[in-house]
């Protein structure tokens, strides 16, 4: 088992830290033990799609509004998002509701115009060894939600947040998106286990992400509930106004309706859950 | 994402049989809405370090006693666990405590002995691809604890469940126990999202065995908590009264003082989840 | 990187025999230096089909004949060899043209029908961790030909030998046929890297299987050749006289046309390549 | 077996472009049927490092030099190599040796220092999914050397690939260079199943590179020979003076004096491949 070698001095690993880093954005204290909800659109696709579901998401348990503005798309010839005005629009939701905005920054130039814009910048799993990006976001002034990439081990994940921290960002949240195995009943392979692990080696909060990682709307609640359970500090779930239209990853996007009551159950399953772990630990 | 074909009719699936299947052993009713506790220590070894072990799992929440008798190891050099002795301990442990066994058969020799003893057959993970075994415990007149291979997709576990219920034994019950991935931080990487889409396709119980899946005692409690909340029917535990001299797997086993408050919590959080569930569908 | 422990002395290793293992089929010497070519179809069928691919097998290049009388199938549906039937073509097979037959056990009573008839026993992956099979292929008096599991490591599969080699039978031949991992252009990743790795570690014979490792007949031919660049003692192959009517893997087998040219590449490369590493160590 | 979608046409695909591309490096024709092999250290180090080295390799067969002057490191304490001193250095050793240079870049800035002094840009593993990189990479004027991400199936690959000729550059060289798996005898899996795939779909040269996929100097040449058997249009391998004090990676360089004997042995067997698949084909 990979026991992440401590010759050279590492901020993200407690030895170094020990106390739990919290990651404040606005009045929200990401880390210090109550569940925080990011939620929102794969993708910003209009004024009518987003701020209406900004709107209901706000009411009903969401912490940060989450939309991606540039996509990192594997094939050329898919939507990449619409930029800029994407980020106008995620602005004017912020404006209304009062939700922090997360979203993703791709390159040097999508950086630069994310930081104006966003609360927390995305590094997304495409991106999690792009070491210049990562550097940038580590000078960004901004936190960081790192996410891990598809075939990172848990030491390559704390590297890549080492760059960020090194550069003298120490706002990094992480977050386990599900990694590639020959398992073929969800898109990743969500690796729960590392969450305990993380929590061993590292002072840094960890979200967990069912949406990208089952590929699959209907097993998005019970993976939530399950990574609550396993300590999550956060969770970011895609729910999309109308999933079966959805420019990008529809298929795995919750309802707006769907969302109050799981926010409800998982807000209450973290409290139950620390009040667990106490008892069990 | 796979979608069994079902060009010949199967009888692991919902569409032959709608309804949730029940396994009944003795009074305990697995697959019914409540969790079931299956525990106890890798390997049979001793009188001295079954018996009182099995007091103290009975008295604090245990459904059914899990013990090896004849074990699977990778190194002909490796304890192969006690054979018939260690199933007539079991046996006396039922005796004093009313747990049922559940210990597994290797090959048909063990599987004649085992049937004597046990109450619940198990096929081990290395033994998902053995079909004549297989076919054997689907004509050996006990429910079969059936353990997901190391490699096996969800199809094939199905298909191997597949070959018990085609020999006329309807009493089958799944166990997901972590797949093999490039992922060092655990021994293998439990896989939850399984658990939906398998509660979605097939009507049979399925469990979850986080102490072999993660290899690391320190895990096996946020873990188990998380199979719960993604829908377990079960989870199966690793208890060991001295885990630093167990003869197999002591990396992994609980503590007989850590079980009591995780039963206890696990058995909350099932219905909690529960009802969570019909809340958020 | 793993190098087996050598806590226990292993005879699978080097270091307890440092000199190659040559295994004598009749007089076929495999791992003395020449290349051994097994080839036939995935399971016997009938007459028609075996008797004369077998002589047309024999007349261009084949050392042995491979076919499968108990096939190890996913799903019980599928057709699962014809037995003791299929044991007796072989054998006839064997008369009218002299070549040796491998098949394959997979279960203690097919293992006694094959010894009666095979010259060389087979081990298939799904049966890699079923040990009480192969500590009765070691006690079986034929040499064993053994496949790596799925999700075999290394030394999981020097480990699977040594369970023979224990047992009494010194003459096993290992065989790659393909891990399986999250790359979906071929049915399973062929592992040559394995090759120079277990040359180094073992004494062993070492063989590769590029029918089932890729599960296409165009990339056969490509990668017998790289398995024999890489160092292999042999290679086996499917070949089938009419592949689209095949009952199994028909999709992955060779035409009997196809052959003999490419028994007399691999025959040739293989000469050149063991001049070649002279030249290159 | 996944089989690219064609709904949009793709510029990557044999559909589109049914020849072979050759990718003119000044006399160097790459995939026009001549094995193209590409040699040089890790990194860049120093003049002594490199000056002497270029000038053995080609005396002895290469045809490129490789060298890394921006080097992606999972740490930030690793070594990231010289930057632009060491491009000066392999534009040295191109006057002085005629070779012509790949080396890699990383980012924008380092990209176009890069186009400044390379014959052939390198995008590494890491950054085969930075789109951004991949869209810059097509319009930098200079072939580029592509290689496969360690979790990328064959379609991301092939759509990587589709970023930089979708944005004007037709000259895409594409590697394989190991996958992440379980198997830990090497660093990663060589896939050299993906060379026939390839062939049938793209009309792109492939390369491989053993060096980095197995991380041991003693796999290399079994590996490379391998790699010319299934086909490769080049081989690219780590040279280093004094592998024992390279700055990275060492553990897997071939000293010079290895070099010469097995640069004539690939391109021996790659003529004679060439002439056997058209005997076998």
């Amino acid at each position: 088992m990979a026991v992440p070698s401590t010759r050279v001095p590492r901020r993200v690993l407690r030895e170094f830290h020990p106390c739990d880093t919290t990651v404040n954005v606005g009045p929200i204290k990401i880390g210090q033990g109550q569940l925080t909800l990011i939620a929102g659109p794969c993708a910003v696709e209009n004024e009518e799609q987003l701020l209406p579901l900004a709107q209901r998401l706000a009411e009903s348990g969401a912490h940060l509004l989450r939309g991606g503005a540039y996509k990192p798309r594997t094939s050329p010839y898919d939507f990449q998002g619409l930029g800029e005005p994407a980020l106008r629009l995620l602005a004017r939701a912020r404006e209304q509701t009062g939700l922090p905005i997360v979203t993703e920054a791709v390159d040097e130039a999508s950086l630069e115009r994310v930081v104006e814009y966003a609360d927390v910048v995305q590094i997304g799993a495409r991106n999690m060894h792009n070491f210049a990006l990562l550097k940038r976001a580590g000078r960004c002034g901004r936190p960081v939600f790192l996410k891990r990439g598809f075939s990172a081990t848990l030491e390559d994940l704390l590297l890549a947040a080492e760059y960020v921290l090194d550069a003298g960002n120490p706002d990094v949240i992480l977050c386990e998106r599900g990694i590639r195995t020959f398992s073929d009943h969800s898109r990743f392979t969500l690796d729960l286990a590392i969450l305990p692990r993380l929590a061993e080696l590292s002072h840094l909060p960890v979200f967990v992400d069912p949406s990208h990682a089952s590929g699959r709307a209907s097993s998005v609640a019970p993976l939530a509930l399950a990574a609550v359970a396993a300590g999550a500090d956060g969770v970011m779930l895609e729910v999309h106004p109308e999933p079966e239209r959805a420019l990008s990853d529809g298929v795995q996007s919750l309802r707006p309706d769907q969302f109050p009551a799981l926010a409800a159950e998982l807000t209450d399953l973290a409290c139950r859950v620390r009040r667990m772990r106490e008892a069990v630990s």
